[in-house]
């Protein structure tokens, strides 16, 4: 079965794309010795709107704002990290390290948001036996027993379309359930696995229309 | 003002996000000469229900399925590619040349989508003069002189957060009406101009908490 995650039917999508952006604020405020922020100051300073700032809040954190004073920061600052998994560790394996892969492998980010990538994988002698960012490529052929030795839930691919297929039938035996897809071709997973196309081109190609309006 | 593109407002974003699949199949039907295709076989192919399939092709061609038959592939394709503006080229520069900035130098997809990077530019002199895939880099301080001299209207953002408002004020005081930014930091731009924020981590963040349901 083919699974295209429908974005669309994601409540929380947008809510935590959003998320970053809050514990920015949040975390600024905090930083000035502020213990309280209004959602009508956190919608201020994002350009939203407070009604959806409120929705938003309310759907991570059960902490209600109090009336006037707002929402107590630290607390909130903790109940997103929460939600965004940051005290939760996913093990993470990257098949591909050319120049996306490489790009992946030196984000930062990943790790503050819970997300370990700790392998890389490749067919190419160039790059397998070196390190990338402190993390070691490994030939391909043993991406399968690798996964399955250290249980890891989450495959990111960035081969080329060719190898994909082959790639993802290969995480999908060593027990992995997320596949996060940047080639730019249909993979066939059985039920139960979760596959995530990303298309960086069609952010590109909607903003491009956007302007063209 | 900070815009926050809301892609929840977007209507066509899912659907954006779905029209290289769509091709796919179409493509490869019409080199099997393939003449007509119906919705009932394309949604089959990508995993999805033909009503959403049915849906989505109104949105992007005024073309009506025959009853039985399906869609003529050829005209279709046409109408696709039309929609995703690949007939309607784009300038685009990049502003950091680190290791996502490389990647995405490196994507040839773009140009398939009628979005053509023409200048890369960033502040270190190991690669200043250089070309990346055939792209110059040239000095940061070029920046807006260029956007303006050339007409550029869509900038992508990959410096350290450190550097991103000035990049984008450069971009803006260059003309550029449209900014993807993967600067995990929240840009002021004024009434007009576009953000969109790129998070490539929280997409990852989506996958897992997707397998720990």
């Amino acid at each position: 079965m083919v699974f295209i995650l429908d974005k669309s039917s994601q409540v929380t999508i947008h809510t935590l794309q959003r998320m970053p952006y809050y514990l920015q604020v949040l975390q600024k405020a905090e930083a000035r010795g502020v213990k309280t922020i209004s959602a009508v100051t956190i919608a201020d300073e994002l350009g939203m709107n407070s009604v959806l700032v409120r929705k938003e809040i309310a759907a991570v954190s059960t902490r209600s704002g109090k009336p006037k004073a707002g929402f107590e920061v630290a607390p909130l600052i903790r109940d997103i990290e929460d939600y965004m998994g940051f005290n939760n560790e996913k093990k993470t394996v990257i098949v591909g390290a050319g120049s996306l892969g490489r790009a992946l492998l030196g984000n930062s980010e990943f790790s503050e948001y819970g997300i370990h990538i700790v392998a890389a994988f490749d067919v190419s002698d160039a790059v397998i036996g070196r390190k990338i960012n402190g993390i070691e490529v490994y030939p391909v052929e043993d991406l399968e027993k690798y996964c399955t030795d250290n249980s890891i839930p989450i495959g990111i691919i960035t081969t080329p379309v060719s190898a994909a297929q082959r790639v993802a039938d290969a995480l999908v035996r060593g027990g992995v359930k997320a596949i996060w897809n940047f080639a730019q071709t249909i993979l066939n997973v059985p039920e139960g696995t979760l596959v995530q196309n990303e298309n960086l081109a069609s952010s590109l190609v909607l903003l491009s229309r956007h302007i063209n309006k």
